[in-house]
């Protein structure tokens, strides 16, 4: 990058150095669901054409990326900040899992979709969350595992086919 | 290989030549699913320990191998020989479709699952089998589309994500 800065005119290098301190400066954690935001809440937590009865929950908030992207949820998010990893040492006190417990009671939410990635941690996570939800009586379901759209069986791995087969659906 | 044979000794090339002829010679199509076989019946159909009232329909035989390594099916196969695409002229009539209507009314099925391939093409098989399937009124399943095992919601594509929230099931 230094290499390339160096041929480019000296003001987009000071243009880069602007925009990197104004990220520190600037970029805020959304107080509702721990999204990055510029202000109180992320612009998807203060836009009203959103679901505002479904929450999806993921890892980090650069998961929110991708879920967008792919155009088929419409409703309201929360970033735990991590999985539980006794490993690493991250117990249920490092994630944001009391304020979903929060936020299930007091927005009403009808249906908490857990999309922590399909890893061991992920899952016993989706676990852990469904049990820390119970009390509060909603929905609680879990994104799909299974082949991926436009693969071929043929190289998909066996864990994969395994979870494919208990996870099958009526036609 | 021929770089690799001209190195070993002549036994082997003899070796492989034989496993050629022999591979024309003493394979055949099992009669009942259409996998291969040596003899009437591949070993899946006449293994009397699998489970013999589900059928798991897929496109080709080399489909077999990876659903048998995951361990999770203990049921019948049923080889389709390929799936519809009428721009290849791939019409209904070039699929064992028929037949396995026929297996179904005739071995007492409980549940036929539809594994061919999460393509566009294979999708389209999979509806068109279950609407083939219908008249018999058995169960007809689909294998799970979703976010492969392992994997990270990151590196997820749009479709199969799309696909991972439209498939959610309930913790």
């Amino acid at each position: 990058m230094a290499l390339h800065l160096l041929k480019e005119p000296r003001e987009r290098s000071h243009r880069l150095a602007e925009a990197l301190l104004a990220l520190k400066d600037r970029l805020t954690i959304c107080r509702r669901c721990y999204n990055i935001a510029e202000g109180d809440q992320c612009p998807i937590c203060s836009d009203p054409k959103r679901e505002p009865h479904v929450i999806c929950v993921v890892e980090q908030a650069s998961d929110i990326l991708p879920l967008e992207k792919s155009g088929a949820y419409h409703g309201l998010y929360h970033v735990l900040g991590g999985v539980l990893a006794p490993l690493d040492q991250k117990s249920d006190q490092d994630l944001h899992l009391d304020q979903l417990v929060k936020r299930v009671r007091s927005e009403g939410i009808h249906e908490v979709i857990v999309a922590t990635n399909p890893t061991t941690e992920g899952e016993t996570t989706a676990l852990y969350i469904a049990q820390a939800l119970k009390s509060t009586g909603v929905k609680v379901t879990r994104i799909a595992r299974g082949v991926p759209v436009g693969s071929d069986l043929e190289f998909a791995d066996e864990a994969t086919l395994s979870r494919a087969i208990e996870g099958r659906g009526e036609l």
